[in-house]
């Protein structure tokens, strides 16, 4: 009974601002590069992105303010699972027989089961504050759609999300949640928009891909007057309300009385969970001379990071968004159907593409079955079952771990658990009886995808 | 930001102990009646049981001790989820445009996602101590089942659960669940008893029934030396290991600085959720003067609180288990098919019944459209997907609150969140499109299966 599990903080402790690493990015060398139009190639401005956005959340997006003022009204709703827990995973040591010390944030405590909502809420915040009434998003096996359509419901806007019509045929539980907080969902290709009817019309029977489905949102609210965009990942505005996080870890540590991080663990999609938890520890590397080594985890079947190229492109396969600074396998690279739908896409980040050029984390990858292996290991010892994109840091975290047991070393070793494996069971079902399929890293077919980079910068 | 919207605890203010009702109810003038032995109509001893639970939870089932220490290893387990949080539903009191004040305590957040862990936990612990290696228990929806997976996982048990084949078919992400925690779980009726061979002779395509699973996992525990039988509710040393929901939450509302409560609300199938949220309130209400007035909501399809009687009757279809003294509909009643499906039950905890019996608290009854409609209205209010069951005990809060609209009164108010509705989505999806059907009141059904009680005490 002495010794703690979980440190919890009360709602006094929350962060009161978000941390943004634009701000210390030019001290510590590492540059950023200006987004692009994507039909002139030449740098975009606030005015270029004022039918998709709000201006509060274009204003962040180029903000070199270190620290924005966390709104009370989006306080109150983060307040409805935030702080969210940090563990000592105690039992997981054991099972793994290792001296290290490891702790995980779990962010699958809020609604809608991941760190989604972190952004999703201030951003319907802010279109509500600018007379929006309408949002639209795209949203693959569900989590950014659900967590936009909790904040819009939050905030009494409307939230139609376009579904990837695979996922909306097969996996209805999102769709139900998505609709039961009040949102409409619309499978993709539609015959809602041109360029859903054009995908119709080459192919009535189309299944729909992330591409698609972002044109159809992004083509609605470009369109009408009411309605603006959301998107879930990527954008510098998005990574800066994730920190609060990492901002909450730095704080948990200290109560629990933990030595300072020797490594930190996320998973990499588009990059928000991981910015979200070690930017403000990245921070202290850059500022404050700390040594923690952030690893990025990210699927051996879209492996951006480790085995793209750092350019400029597209952030979507209709190059109808703008055209930024990032890892990229190229914009018409098309991942295998791995279970981790969130990490299936071709760029990552520019501000963690623009870290990892700069040395200051590291990225590996890894196939399916060796994630979903740890993920099993870490929910039989712990409990929690986690989500199939988050297992990807749980294996990056038990790699370290088990470093540790050959070495004899006791290191510190935190991850970010960001999501819960609720509505991803039937992956589980395949791991279990043995179907899963490991997908390899796609060499030729990110060769030819990249011969298609933009030719601008 | 002055104003908190849930109140958590640290593992240093969880309750030590467990609050046994029954020491405080002949004082109050609550008779509890013996259970009677299945074949001889006879009171049964601790003999009689051991073949199915271990000592230590026979003597807790009897025990007249008021407070029974929480052993450190069950701590442990607890202190992954435990103290649960309290809410203030201050986004649903403006919703309902109410004067009440009404708080909430949010039991979704264990690993299997409802209070049903609190008391599996200590099951499987008393189990381990006891030198048994196998548990077998029977599940309908799966939240039972998947609760004594994870506990049993915990402490290194082997556990078998008879799930009822039709939801085994129709409901594969709980069986996967328990699969993923290490469980085996067979479809019932099953070839590997002789009361599932006896069904199945009968009706090969039998889609089983909760009564029939009970009979498999009885079965199986009564004729192997290394297994015993796990009960997810009724019992006595069920609500005993409930109750730290009840004393978690006087804690919070002190913290809160909230009012003693008016009124507090929980749903009730086997009645374990309720007395674990209420007995420490009710000991309140016996022994200090406090005035809360308890409530309980049941489904209209499986009133046994409101429209049974009460009366010695078996705990299963199948006639092994105890006679008890109870309200019941009768030992062969089967309920409608409500989405509801942990309410599905023909009796009620002997504790609970004799509260009743002795005017300590109210039942009330409801149609599942009623408690869709109050779930929905919370749910766009405060973010949380509440279980079917639960959406029972959020009716009753509603019908509170509206009531001090009426009256102008500011009462406050605590319901019992019992459990997420992750796994339930199909239920809502009905509600959603209009497709859910009302059961009312099945009076004739009652008569009959009153008419077959047993002829005992």
């Amino acid at each position: 009974m002495t010794e703690f599990t979980k440190i919890v903080l009360t709602e006094r402790d929350m962060p009161t601002h978000w941390y943004n690493i634009n701000a210390d990015l030019p001290a510590a060398g590492v540059e950023m590069f200006p987004p692009l139009h994507p039909g002139t190639g030449e740098p975009i401005g606030p005015a270029d992105l004022a039918p998709l956005f709000p201006m509060a959340l274009i204003a962040q997006e180029v903000s070199a303010e270190r620290y924005i003022e966390i709104p009370d009204q989006v306080q109150e709703i983060y307040k409805l699972w935030r702080p969210s827990p940090l563990y000592r995973a105690r039992r997981w040591e054991a099972a793994l027989d290792t001296p290290a010390k490891i702790y995980y944030k779990y962010e699958g405590v809020s609604p809608a089961g991941s760190h989604k909502p972190n952004t999703a809420v201030p951003q319907a915040y802010y279109n509500m504050k600018e007379g929006v009434t309408r949002l639209t998003t795209e949203t693959g096996a569900g989590q950014w759609g659900s967590a936009l359509s909790f904040a819009a419901q939050m905030f009494g806007i409307e939230c139609k999300v376009y579904m990837v019509k695979v996922s909306y045929d097969l996996k209805p539980y999102r769709r139900i949640l998505m609709e039961t907080w009040g949102a409409s969902v619309i499978p993709s290709p539609s015959n809602q928009t041109n360029s859903g009817r054009t995908i119709l019309a080459q192919d009535p029977d189309s299944s729909g891909s992330l591409g698609i489905a972002i044109s159809e949102a992004v083509e609605e609210a470009a369109t009408r007057d009411d309605t603006k965009y959301a998107l879930g990942s990527v954008l510098n505005h998005v990574m800066l309300h994730q920190t609060v996080i990492g901002q909450e870890v730095m704080k948990q540590l200290e109560v629990a009385g933990a030595d300072w991080p020797d490594v930190m663990v996320g998973c990499i999609g588009g990059g928000s969970n991981f910015a979200g938890f070690t930017f403000p520890f990245i921070r202290e590397n850059m500022v404050n001379g700390k040594q923690t080594r952030f690893v990025a985890v990210e699927p051996s079947a879209a492996p951006s990071t480790t085995k793209g190229v750092y350019a400029y492109d597209y952030g979507d396969t209709g190059k109808m968004a703008p055209i930024v600074k990032m890892y990229t396998l190229g914009h018409d690279f098309v991942p295998a159907p791995i279970h981790a739908g969130g990490l299936r896409y071709h760029g990552m980040s520019p501000q963690v593409s623009a870290l990892k050029e700069a040395g200051l984390i590291d990225a590996v990858s890894t196939t399916q079955r060796a994630i979903f292996d740890a993920g099993v290991n870490f929910t039989q010892a712990e409990g929690i079952l986690p989500a199939p994109e988050t297992n990807h840091a749980i294996w990056g975290a038990m790699q370290e771990a088990l470093a540790c047991k050959e070495s004899g070393e006791s290191k510190t070793i935190v991850f970010n658990l960001s999501g819960h494996g609720h509505f991803d069971l039937a992956s589980y079902d395949a791991y279990l009886k043995g179907e899963l399929v490991d997908y390899e890293y796609p060499k030729e077919q990110i060769e030819e995808s990249l011969a298609h980079l933009p030719q601008v910068g």
